[in-house]
């Protein structure tokens, strides 16, 4: 017990530390050394900083000391950007400063060959109580904490799930595509070669940690499958995986790249279900999945209701449901009754529901809201395929004052407006209401499924035990 | 072959006529009839437009006419935006005028029932050798003979393949989204209860258009499936389709929307398969998948060459290659030989050829034209991961003067760059130059599988005959 909760205080000191060392601090722009206290600057980070460095007095207005020894503070995390052979003389300095935890960005460790080397630093710092993330790292990002301790260039967009990647330029480069998917994350934590901090570390701290609502995972291969299993077992808020390598010649290609095995498809497919985590399918599908899952509450039971005012991205919608195991069902009486109020003659209040193009943003508010408060609707998925009638804007107001006057907090919400600006516009809009929107239907439909992911039927509760 | 050639100059007529008589032209905003007219002028129709109306006289500068009859010069097609009831005694008066063409974009035939009625219109037509497109159809657009002669808001981004949509809203809808996905056409065509004018009709048509390099179809159910694939096999032009309603209850929902039998999932992949048709899985696939089939080569040939700046990314597109059918096997000695002088010593240049994060725009460029010049190399997928060494559009311009510069130009190429608003700006360039480029790694080789749709290996030239 006592390991686990020490172990909670290193991983916050390393996650949200109130003091960080930079070893390797430069003063040359360009240089990582350099960039991580700049970042930490223009994050606003609001702890202290200290820059190591021997042979520098002042970097960006901080005063700079030859050794970690020599700073007067106590310090929670050392961020590590030293050539790799002096990493450990780096850490023996540490664990006399009585550092908690060790983030190190340095590459050249086993990645390269190095495995020696890394075993040596890892047990160096085990040795004196500290942890250590990485190396070959691009560092650790927080929105909630205001702080780029990394060599990414910006914090990603807010968001409220946090994303593990064991790729660097890929964490960098998904850092930017938050902005531009419009897509965002709270936490972006590198873990890079895992020479000592795992994924299950990680797991468990953010799963208790109050700034996160999902956790998104990239994976290239695991180093303790287990231990990986019982943390997203335990884990009570949703999981996100990508798992890269699961063909023949991409195990092929990860072993090469990152010198952990990558395993078969099949076997992450089923080792994923047994441990609840929703895959994703691709980098894309990775977004879209973790704006579902971080902004929206479980799928629990069967029926998923589909509105719509166009019977084509209905049918689309439908066929969705099936590929992504949510086979849709006719609505109960009572419920098409309630639904022929607001549709023409013609429109259809089976399921999907099809409010037909000339659906007013009433119509569309009235069926949302009704729908919701049905006992027999679990879930629901909002199409709209822009119409001159009504203003995609409109539309996605009236979504919003459905749901949130319906007063229900636990069924699942998704969206998607086909059309141009205007519909792009409005789901933007939604998505910063903490309304998943979604530019296709299937990628809607998609991201109600993988609320279910965590929900455990009769039978697959049989299967787990 | 009267008949065939006899249909070329009716479709002629509908896809580029010369004239076009609006029958129900109006005068108030907001009408279909008037609708038409204004989007014919907006899209700087070149050809003659007469507006058919007994109680106007004019309409946004043109003269109206009571009748078709009264018009005192020749006219291809005649577009009817009239009810439903008026349409019979409408086309009774364009067969003795001698219009070639009807499009009746009026909807309340056979979609809701009124079964006789269509094809009471249908033989009136037919018995004046005219031939009809619709009803119930949004009109048809097309860039190349700047016509919107329809009611969706504007002409799409310009582009080179042509859409068939069997959904009006839906089309409108596409129409839109040309401009946000940044993916165009050059022709919408929207087919509707298809009375007359089938798919099949319409792809023979389009495979000996100039002005169009692929056919991308969204179907909801074919009326004459061994015409359709007679028409299919025997196009030159790679055709993408999107059928919906493939999930059983999508089924039952695509009948009661449109009346026409929509068929189960695997008959439909089976179908498309053995008519070289490349399926697309949903509306973001039938973007992305004509991107590629409208601006790139036929992949002929097994060998996929990756080349990355970034592992995850480039094991990503490996999993894709195999989810696709596109097995990647390391690349032969000479050309991992020619590789290796465009990355330092810890790259790869088996395949996905990894140039690292440190590569150059200029290694991109040697990689790329050297890799499309051997004669292993039958396509390329190009990824890079933005990192602050390089600059997206460097990359993208020597992408591009690479595939220029190699002069070779039947092997495709497609590209995904992972990163932010710089990644984006870069592979807009990419598209607008005939590359096409994507968010995902995934998207990426997903598109270039798409490129062997209509290959013929000789096992499948067995099964075909």
């Amino acid at each position: 017990m006592e390991k686990v909760i020490a172990d909670q205080e290193i991983l916050d000191s390393i996650i949200k530390p109130t003091s960080i060392a930079v070893i390797g601090a430069s003063s040359k722009p360009g240089k990582i050394g350099y960039n991580v206290i700049e970042n930490l600057l223009a994050s606003k980070y609001e702890g202290k900083i200290f820059p190591i460095n021997p042979n520098a007095s002042e970097i960006l207005g901080f005063k700079v000391y030859p050794t970690i020894l020599d700073v007067p503070e106590p310090i929670d995390a050392a961020i590590m950007t030293i050539p790799a052979k002096l990493v450990l003389g780096a850490i023996e300095e540490c664990g006399q400063k009585g550092v908690k935890g060790i983030i190190v960005i340095t590459s050249g460790f086993s990645e390269v060959g190095e495995r020696d080397l890394e075993r040596q630093i890892v047990e160096k710092a085990n040795s004196y109580g500290m942890r250590i993330l990485g190396p070959n790292i691009v560092g650790v990002l927080s929105n909630t904490n205001k702080m780029n301790a990394s060599f990414a260039p910006t914090l990603p967009l807010p968001g409220k799930g946090a994303l593990i990647s064991q790729s660097g330029a890929l964490l960098i480069a998904l850092d930017m595509a938050t902005f531009t998917r419009k897509v965002g994350f709270d936490k972006l934590i590198s873990i890079g070669n895992m020479s000592d901090i795992s994924f299950a570390d990680l797991i468990n701290w953010l799963d208790k940690d109050e700034d996160t609502t999902s956790i998104s995972l990239y994976i290239e291969g695991l180093k303790d499958g287990r231990a990986f299993m019982e943390a997203c077992r335990a884990a009570k808020k949703p999981i996100v995986a990508l798992k890269s390598g699961v063909s023949e010649h991409g195990a092929a290609a990860a072993a090469s790249h990152t010198g952990s095995l990558a395993g078969a498809a099949n076997m992450y497919k089923a080792v994923f279900k047994q441990a609840g985590i929703v895959q994703a399918s691709d980098l894309g599908n990775l977004f879209d999945r973790t704006l579902a899952v971080s902004l929206q509450p479980e799928f629990r039971g069967d029926n998923l209701l589909i509105i719509t005012n166009g019977g084509g991205v209905g049918v689309l919608a439908t066929d969705a449901a099936e590929k992504y195991g949510i086979p849709l069902k006719f609505a109960p009486q009572d419920v098409q009754m309630e639904l022929k109020k607001y549709m023409p003659e013609f429109g259809s209040a089976k399921n999907p529901v099809d409010l037909t193009g000339v659906a007013s943003a009433e119509w569309y508010e009235s069926s949302v809201r009704n729908s919701l408060m049905h006992p027999w609707v679990d879930a629901l998925t909002v199409l709209y395929c822009e119409v001159a009638i009504t203003h995609p804007m409109d539309v996605a107001m009236a979504i919003k004052k459905a749901v949130d006057e319906s007063g229900v907090k636990n069924k699942p919400v998704t969206v998607s407006f086909v059309g141009g600006v205007e519909s792009d516009k409005a789901m933007q809009w939604l998505v910063e209401n903490n309304i998943p929107a979604y530019a296709t239907p299937d990628a809607a439909v998609n991201a109600i499924a993988a609320r279910r992911g965590r929900s455990v039927k009769p039978h697959e509760a049989r299967e787990r035990s």
